[in-house]
């Protein structure tokens, strides 16, 4: 029914005018500016929250700590525009052409957010429901992502701000609109290995304690384990050793030093404490047995998550299913997104358009996807507060 | 018997006048004109034997040809003087204070050819023998040695001038003058290897080919793998992984590429063409394992040889006896000498006065030894033709 005062909010519209809006992290350039203007003219209490140099929206419409709270949560800022001269377009004219709309964060996910925005003001506006529809949008995804999610969650949790279930309106179908979402992550830690022994020369290496062989052990134990063959919703865990490097030009010299890195994306029968406790077993065994010291610097970029199926997970698939007649495969693959963050409050999936182009040059969308986003996460609001 | 007419000659002295020629290779630096002066006038006659930039010196006594021609080999090149600030004497001033004398190449080893060549014309003189004695000097061991002793080899068969048996002058006593000669040398070698695989991303290792796990197990099962335990004469081989470098600085990135370089000291069980073969074999193997490619670049820097106890070094060995009363270990220990060189010719073993600060800041002689030196090539000389 449609609202005489308030036409449907078009999104593929607010794209393009977010397109427009050179907000490269941690540059807000106007964006979150325009969705404050949208979302209190709708209704939404609206907070920015910014923390450092990073711009965060928070908005609200209906009451503060309602046990039905559903939130959206996405990023305006974008990744640079890279090889400028490669691009076929003005990155952020947002120009379409041939039933796609082009420019910086069309896809990753500018679109994403005006769906959500546009579904979620025409829904409080027509159909007000009994409970309060949020949406948490950051200025710093792309970026180190400490002053963005994070930043919102930790305010929300000061005001007593909560959401009951959360969408995270990244790209998720790999190339058809529909065919996938995402309801866990991997996690991802990152190792760096120093082995160090005794210098010396190579013609005498009983006097020198090399560290090369140590290295070479530690990292192949490392690479040539099966950390495990997958569990019911992730596929197996994996480990990556990134670079091994010395730096000895000598032929003659048996050097004093070697590192290496190693890159761990772990599923939910790990968690980075059970991974640093294996590396730290393997590092030792092989000091002792090499008779060399081992010291590792370990950065978690994530912990692995899931939202097992669900209701939440089910009312994402059917209305995906309602508009797209695609069951869309409930996944864990990938990278790592704010979903990560958000875990820790409340149940969260993932689902947004087709993300074939983002981060490139001449990234891109098909206009009617925007408009089926929108449809989608109506959808998505309605049935929840039905 | 002195004879009146010709003292002895003082090898101390002839060292010091040696050390004045600042004979940084490839210069001549004068070194090899004065030695040329004293050989014709004891009636050697003398040959220079140039090749590119070096300057040798190829000087016979008696008959070319003679079934007994005795051999001595050394070099008048020196090191550069490194950090000339460091020297607290002028680096080719030969300096005699505290019955040392000091300057570069005081033990490597222009002491060792003052010697020899001191010895051969009083022995010629005073004694001549039945039988020729040869001095074959170069001016290029301490440089890439491929116009040095090679050179005067070639010419020496090109002109049918043959030694029946030769000494290397180096300094070959680790820290008391005549505890250690050398009847062989350990042969070296090196590989570069290069593993090749496929670029990716770390969060899909299945889509890359990693050449780290591949390079790592590589030089897993080559440094851990046992060459032999030592031969009769020879310690056993070794084989020592000097660098392993890929240069990959992004964690979320499995690199393409990795190199490693192996650097081989190998006693008489192997040659360098057998341990080629079982480089490639295990390069082969673990290739086929990992499904990427190997490659490997080799440099032989000598093969190992070996003058088996006999004649030869029961000569040297009782004559440092006679002059040190220290009874001298066989050894085949240490880097390489133009001795691999030799021998292709003729047996040849090595003895020579305690090498400690060759190559060193300061660099210098226990005047004694010099003297000492002297008298056992002297007495070498007498007894090999007795």
């Amino acid at each position: 029914m449609p609202n005489p005062t308030h036409p449907p909010v078009d999104p593929a519209k607010l794209t393009a005018q977010l397109i427009r809006c050179a907000s490269v992290t941690p540059t807000e350039g106007g964006a979150l500016v325009l969705l404050q203007q949208l979302l209190e003219g709708a209704g939404f209490t609206c907070t920015r929250v910014d923390r450092g140099e990073v711009a965060n929206l928070f908005a609200r419409w209906g009451t503060k700590g309602h046990a039905r709270s559903f939130g959206f949560n996405g990023h305006t800022d974008v990744v640079p525009v890279g090889d400028q001269a490669a691009w076929t377009v003005p990155p952020f004219g947002a120009v379409e052409k041939d039933g796609m709309l082009w420019g910086r964060g069309a896809t990753d996910m500018k679109s994403g957010v005006a769906a959500f925005a546009a579904a979620a003001v025409d829904f409080v506006r027509n159909t007000p429901p009994d409970g309060a529809v949020i949406l948490a949008i950051t200025g710093d995804e792309e970026g180190d992502a400490v002053d963005g999610t994070v930043a919102l969650l930790d305010w929300m949790q000061t005001e007593d701000e909560a959401m009951s279930a959360c969408l995270v309106g990244e790209p998720t179908c790999p190339n058809h609109m529909g065919e996938m979402m995402k309801i866990g992550r991997r996690g991802s830690m990152t190792a760096w290995v120093t082995v160090t022994g005794v210098q010396g020369h190579s013609a005498y290496p009983h006097r020198a304690k090399n560290p090369l062989p140590a290295i070479a052990r530690l990292m192949d134990r490392l690479s040539s384990h099966e950390l495990d063959s997958g569990t019911d919703h992730f596929d197996p865990s994996t480990l990556a050793v990134v670079t091994i490097d010395t730096g000895n030009p000598a032929t003659n010299v048996i050097p004093a030093r070697s590192t290496a890195t190693v890159n761990i994306r772990f599923n939910d029968a790990h968690s980075s404490t059970t991974l640093t406790d294996w590396l730290k077993a393997e590092a030792d065994r092989v000091a002792a047995d090499f008779g060399v010291e081992i010291t590792m610097k370990i950065k978690v970029s994530g912990e692995s998550f899931l939202t097992p199926p669900g209701a939440l997970s089910d009312l994402v698939a059917k209305s995906v299913e309602a508009e797209t007649g695609v069951t869309p495969v409930l996944s864990t693959s990938g990278g790592t997104s704010d979903a990560r963050f958000v875990q820790h409050h409340c149940p969260v999936v993932e689902f947004g358009l087709v993300g074939k182009t983002m981060h490139q040059v001449d990234e891109r969308v098909e206009v009617a996807q925007i408009h089926q986003l929108k449809a989608i996460y109506a959808r998505i609001l309605h049935d929840y507060f039905a």
